[in-house]
């Protein structure tokens, strides 16, 4: 077997993403050469997704494409930022032209919906990883950081949470699982218009890889403040909801990550006036106060802890 | 054993790098924010180095941090351009503090020689890899591109060439080695300040990571042209002489990669400026001609092929 990146590059990743103008040099010198709009500052995530770790050496290689772009695509999302150019760094035990032509169509795909051009690649022999580095571009003053959070700020959540943990412990248990709930593990679509949205509003936001208590911890840490929520209000698909009904627990939705969903404060008036804007599929959760740290409320408003299995327990 | 990507990059990494004006946002938001200057465009690369195939698990981990950066820098000065911010994606089997503790100072010592600030990393745990991805900046006419050579250029090599692939073969045979010769392999010097001065003079240029007829191809094809070079004016060390005495071999400094020397064409001209203008460590080893591919002249002046083990045969 010989493993060659320029052969690979070539054969199974180049013209398969969009060619953006702002690419001045792509794949095939020693640097890419990108031109940031006048402006803008460059917003640069990397994460790495290792085999046996982040998914199982026989996941779907083209939603293994999608996912580990949708992942990285998600922290310009959370920071409100255009995605615009990626690079590729895949690790592989063996050339596999069928699992590679997967692969590069699933990665491909979501690169086609965000207008984001691969730019730069590196492909090596070892043990399955993939680490990919997405850059994207916003206006300074309109970045969406973890620290903008104050008093009297409402949180909101995007979409569902708890999906995805809950997909990984069905598959986990060898339960039979529908392909809808299986996709929020495997194609997680990133919040890329919510975030671009939310820009330039003064909201602090954040994509829920980790758990929302932990991501939403984040926050609170960052901006000095403190997040009640209310947890009859977390947004929740069926299947969360019948899973939480039948075990009492709400580990999933609390502390469940994969999700990539995005997790946000924002003023109650700028809320109303994005809304009046368009419909957006966001819950508001709970709101911003002085304090630290995040605080769940039960349907009847007392404060209770959640433990590590996601029992309720009242404050004392 | 809990790795915690947060604590890993705030105990071992964070402080350890400049605190660049620039970097608007650095380790622990969604995304790194980065101000490129006005009139420059971003450079960027990708070099994943995996353990068992680019280097032995138990490389000195000091050194091995060097050398992962060293490389991705490497990319940057072969187009010209400032280095500026790098993100790190370090996958390991285990926290070892002693090993991170050594690895971070290898990488941040070159950090702080050329002004370089860590902005994002991601920590996972798996069979060790390490993902490196460099951005740096420069103005869009002054880059150094493949395909600027043109017939009549003077084709120059920086340093020796040979020793990064001389070290690892006496490394194989178990033969002694000098530590000079040793850090030749595990601690290569990228040549950030020649890239800079060759920037705005027309040169096509490219780092000699795969060896010198390799990489010097991608500058014949990428340029439409031929390169000529005479083996006799090659730099090479003295290690590198004597094992040429004693094996009749080329292959070493022709195919040898590892050595992150640059290799560049530039018009006599040019090149009598830039040496006006200060003492540099370069050697003319050829011209660039009409035609394709790269030719190898003898100490006569005739054109030899030089076959995989480096041992030269009269053409017909």
């Amino acid at each position: 077997m010989s493993l060659n990146e320029f052969d690979i590059i070539d054969r199974f990743f180049s013209d398969l993403t969009p060619a953006r103008a702002d690419v001045l040099s792509g794949i095939g010198d020693d640097c890419a050469l990108l031109q940031v709009r006048s402006g803008h500052v460059l917003a640069v995530s990397t994460d790495t997704l290792v085999a046996g770790r982040h998914f199982l050496a026989d996941t779907d290689p083209f939603k293994l494409g999608h996912k580990c772009l949708a992942v990285n695509i998600s922290d310009l999302a959370a920071m409100g930022a255009e995605p615009c150019w990626v690079s590729l760094a895949l690790t592989l035990p063996e050339v596999d032209s069928d699992w590679l032509q997967a692969f590069s169509c699933g990665f491909a795909g979501l690169c086609r919906q965000y207008g984001l051009q691969l730019v730069g690649g590196d492909t090596t022999s070892g043990p399955l990883s993939i680490t990919v580095t997405i850059h994207g571009q916003v206006k300074p003053a309109e970045a969406l950081t973890r620290s903008a959070a104050v008093a009297g700020d409402l949180i909101c959540v995007s979409g569902c949470i708890g999906d995805a943990a809950l997909a990984l412990k069905l598959i986990n248990q060898q339960q039979p699982i529908d392909n809808v709930l299986l996709d929020r593990l495997l194609m997680p679509q990133p919040r890329v218009e919510l975030g671009m949205q939310l820009a330039g509003v003064g909201a602090a936001c954040i994509d829920i890889s980790d758990g929302l208590l932990q991501d939403l911890g984040h926050i609170c840490k960052a901006s000095a403040c403190q997040a009640v929520i209310e947890l009859e209000k977390l947004p929740l698909s069926t299947a969360m909801k019948s899973y939480i009904d039948e075990t009492g627990s709400w580990e999933l939705p609390l502390s469940g990550g994969d999700d990539y969903e995005l997790c946000f404060s924002i003023s109650p008036d700028s809320l109303l006036q994005l809304r009046a804007g368009s419909d957006m599929d966001i819950t508001i959760v709970g709101e911003v106060r002085a304090g630290a740290g995040v605080v769940c409320l039960d349907a009847s408003g007392l404060p209770v802890t959640v433990n590590n299995t996601g029992f309720m327990h009242f404050h004392d």
